[in-house]
């Protein structure tokens, strides 16, 4: 069983691939265990919505066609809608998105900074990474809010998503610069460390540290499930 | 009369200020003798809206607040949907977006660099000064378009704007630190130059280039006057 968090080094298992028919999101399990209180959970989930949002800016701003700024900036579309409605629900609840957002900055962009990308296409595997792990990572931490508040963010995050489109400009890219694969693939490996050390960052643990581990263990296994088959349809090893 | 393209150098006298309660717009004068073709225009507008989004997000990326971030998020997202409503526009009109922005590429990025700014209150001053001029520039140009869609893109750019959340900010930050305004104005002043370079080469001339170069002077003249009226706002000499 993967466990990125333990101090022990232990032999990481990866799930095996499967083929493109399969869905991209599976909720078999989800973290209600650990759901901070509803305006820890907007606050933070607002501001990595918006970190994720600057990253389609950034490469919607370096992106070499406007085929491509095009595409980029659907996806960014998506993201600050996601953005702007989870804002809406902090003042639904009657907080103030920035004071809420505050305390996630430190961690948020020091993972910001380390999944920049030393150029285009590294941003938007980043773009196409991270969005996907952390969306799904916050639709199952979300199943912990109160009922009413958990039903709309739900709703948030099963709203449209500029990932299909991510990946038809990524697969073009590799497509028509085969060497770009390899690197490419390291890079999506890399990411993956960073956006769960940031999404482990976002629980909120027990007493009991060592069985709260063992207890997210399946649900970062099912979502490096889905990061793998995110790296498959683009061909790459995940 | 001012007249900025002369090649010969003329004193241009600058509108006096106006009270703050002033309509920050004017419609006195438009351009239609010189609107390119539905199609020509649209791309044009659609990439110099993705250009004014691209200026916001940098200033969101860089703010150092997460007050400041989520006053810029809403301008983007204001920005962001009027690129987008230009884009669906060019859809109605059975034209593809990334081909017909693509002719504008190279004065719109040449335009954007020049007004890039050397830290985020410069960059915030080029999203507040550029984004009013050139709305208000496309606004008077696209009178000259097919009663249809001239009616439609009227709307869009008559729809909600970041502007006063910008000049909040930058208010803000001006009271915080004036050794900021003269460096502030002088950037301001420095905008003009691009902005109505990149407005200028937006416009289709006919034959008599003298007589076309009379009738545009009073449409620019007004914009000048308004942005005049816009640094004015910030307590700032234009």
């Amino acid at each position: 069983m993967a466990n990125w968090f333990s101090r022990k080094p232990r032999r990481i298992e990866i799930p095996r691939l499967r083929s493109r028919g399969d869905d991209l999101v599976t909720t078999k399990v989800d973290l209600h265990e650990f759901t901070p209180d509803l305006m820890h959970f907007l606050g933070r989930a607002a501001y990595v919505q918006l970190t994720l949002f600057e990253n389609l800016s950034r490469a919607l701003a370096s992106a070499p066609t406007t085929a491509a700024k095009t595409s980029i900036s659907r996806a960014a579309e998506f993201s600050l809608a996601k953005h702007r409605r989870l804002v809406d629900e902090i003042q639904h609840a009657g907080g103030d998105a920035a004071a809420l957002m505050e305390p996630s900055t430190a961690d948020v962009d020091r993972f910001e900074r380390a999944t920049h990308g030393a150029d285009w296409f590294e941003t938007l595997v980043t773009c196409y990474v991270t969005a996907g792990f952390l969306d799904d990572f916050f639709a199952r931490l979300a199943v912990g809010l109160p009922a009413e508040p958990a039903r709309r963010v739900a709703t948030i995050y099963a709203g449209e998503s500029g990932e299909a489109l991510l990946a038809a400009l990524l697969e073009e890219a590799i497509g028509a610069n085969p060497r770009l694969a390899s690197r490419l693939a390291m890079w999506g490996r890399r990411l993956v460390g960073d956006t769960m050390l940031v999404s482990r960052e976002s629980l909120q643990f027990g007493e009991n540290h060592r069985s709260d581990e063992e207890r997210i263990e399946p649900v970062f296994t099912e979502l490096i499930a889905a990061h793998t088959r995110r790296m498959d349809l683009l061909g790459l090893t995940a």
